[in-house]
């Protein structure tokens, strides 16, 4: 997977449209929609259960992200999820905060167990606990000890490779250092700026972008690398854009206006991704 | 309805405090309370079936957006619609994804036909889902077939003019060219930018700014012309201010801006309304 | 309490990372959440009964907001205050439009009557409505008759130090000018912008704010100080940085990002407090 592979992901995007169904929390969903927009993908937003069905059956694609989860919207993500599934249409899971409540990890774990998930989109203590039932202190936040570092890069790309079999997925595992992995194959992604550990939905927008790159590229592991690596680039370039007086408000600006201007060449140029074997 | 009849619109609403309710999506309510307090008005949202009529009551007038409508809310929308009628309140409702959905439909249908909604605003398909039960197939979006368009500028406003007679409403219908009509008159309105529809919520936005440009324009036309004006202008000035490197993000906030400082002499320089006979 | 002790409580607040969860309206969370990024604290959003025991219990606080309540919120925002009293963390009640509704007086009520909340953040219509049962007519805004003056100064402080003995609290009423009371002693704030009421959130954001304070300085009165005194600094660094064609959803991201450069020095050398003898 070279630099100019992961650059045709977007182009795809661009040029294809893909209509994004998401169940989304409401922290970051203003940020998802205009994230979406950014990529010249179309988001729609609907969580309930018997206005789900339709709506994924005009989509292209589902993102099920469980941030603000109640039992309400947990019946929406299954009928939509099944709908996905009927449609086969690419299903991406956020567990959000999976490990800090046993409702998050029990949803996530149901999800990923009933419904032929695509790719999962978390940070390191999110996976692991889907994983193991390992449980995170740091709530949405990744917990220090399970910080994806070069020292432990590849047992992290083999735990990630393990997972991606286990659950038929492919992983995007998000923090300092990215690893995207299926059951064959893993990658770290080095771009992005520790800014974007300051506002809130830099993960939330990479999931939902993730399911606009899995409806306009069959490969999964293409779309997820491609998707990682646009947001790492427009992370770059938003610290890059950062002036004095500016914050993490001015930041989350300059990162969605990133994604606006995001072509294929600026990826090709940027990207650091290299395989991890 | 010459420029300086709109332009007294956005005077009346700066000098009134119209104090809103909203009962509006998770998505981009955000954005609506902001531009509604960028022209002077007093956004409220309450969705709670046991909280919309005391709500309500101390209003001036209501916003129903079904975005992210569910049970809870659609039960909400009901009690509001009802007690805004028994106050003589004037209702705005913003049908989103009407004909994405049979529940959006549905519901929209529900309350044009039991409350005496004062204005519709919507995209094209939007309004003819509506009208006729016609399917969209892009979602919250307009589709590429109903877009209006010089060629079918008469067509579309002599439309618009039916339905609003039907449903004894103003309507507005956004897009590329907008559309506001009542029974007897048409108008169009060549402002707007086409970063408009690469940001979630300019038409959420707008239909809020309606609500408020209703309560303080007794003339349902005139009110419905001074908001989609305004927005329209606002978004003539925010595609002017964007610089290298801005994106949809940055032409957000340089729309909300321009909501704020938005004038009386301003909309009336730069309004591009004419009457379709 | 002179500015050397409340610039202290910022440093507290970013060396100490407080994990703090909200129950607040889906309006401004997003702001309130990058509000919290930009302290140095992490911010988790959790509403649901069944969420919000094993949440809270990881967390070290709680702020909850009436703003857009409901039946299942409700029920979540009892579930998290007896587990925050349960595990003896400070509690923030945000009682936005107390007195617009009688849902949200009598939540509000029942949540101070019940739990030992720590610290109340409201307007003057708000708190008097919890004080008192007083209707407020305009809804989530100060009426005019309630604005805290220069003239009515020392009555607002007897109230509100009233209000802190009775409810056994920590009372922050804020407008342009700010009290900050418990029992014993009140101090007006005169820090802020007017802008600040020209955006939605400034209020919930500063709720949110006062939450990661209360977690990291155990005396309550320093910690509201510390909260009130960094987000009026913030909106008057805010307002500084407004240039031509700037306007209110500009003032918001300039307002977050002054949160993110906020540090002791600068609130010690801005801070505007006295005591109110």
């Amino acid at each position: 997977m070279d630099n100019h592979a992961i650059s045709s992901t977007i182009d795809a995007v661009r040029s294809t449209h893909p209509l994004v169904h998401n169940i989304t929390n409401y922290v970051t969903v203003n940020d998802c929609a205009n994230a979406l927009l950014a990529i010249d993908a179309s988001p729609i937003m609907s969580d309930d259960e018997t206005d789900v069905v339709d709506i994924q059956t005009i989509c292209n694609g589902l993102v099920v992200n469980i941030g603000t989860l109640n039992a309400a919207t947990i019946a929406g993500m299954h009928a939509a999820c099944a709908q996905a599934a009927a449609c086969a249409h690419p299903i991406v899971l956020d567990p959000v905060g999976a490990g800090a409540s046993a409702l998050r990890t029990q949803t996530a774990a149901d999800i990923l167990d009933k419904y032929p998930v695509s790719i999962v989109r978390g940070n390191m203590s999110e996976i692991k606990a889907l994983a193991s039932g390992a449980t995170s202190t740091r709530g949405v936040d990744v917990c220090p000890d399970d910080a994806v570092t070069e020292d432990n890069l590849a047992a992290s790309a083999a735990f990630a490779k393990d997972f991606a079999a286990r659950t038929n997925t492919t992983v995007a595992i998000t923090g300092a250092i990215d690893i995207v992995a299926n059951a064959d194959r893993a990658f770290a992604v080095r771009n992005g700026s520790a800014l974007q550990g300051r506002i809130t939905g830099a993960g939330c927008m990479l999931s939902c972008l993730t399911g606009a790159f899995a409806v306009a590229n069959e490969d999964r592991l293409a779309a997820a690398l491609g998707a990682v690596t646009t947001m790492g680039v427009a992370g770059n370039l938003a610290e890059e854009r950062m002036k004095p007086g500016d914050g993490n408000a001015s930041f989350r600006t300059y990162l969605i206006d990133a994604l606006f201007n995001m072509d294929g060449p600026t990826l090709a140029e940027r990207a650091l991704v290299e395989e991890i074997l």
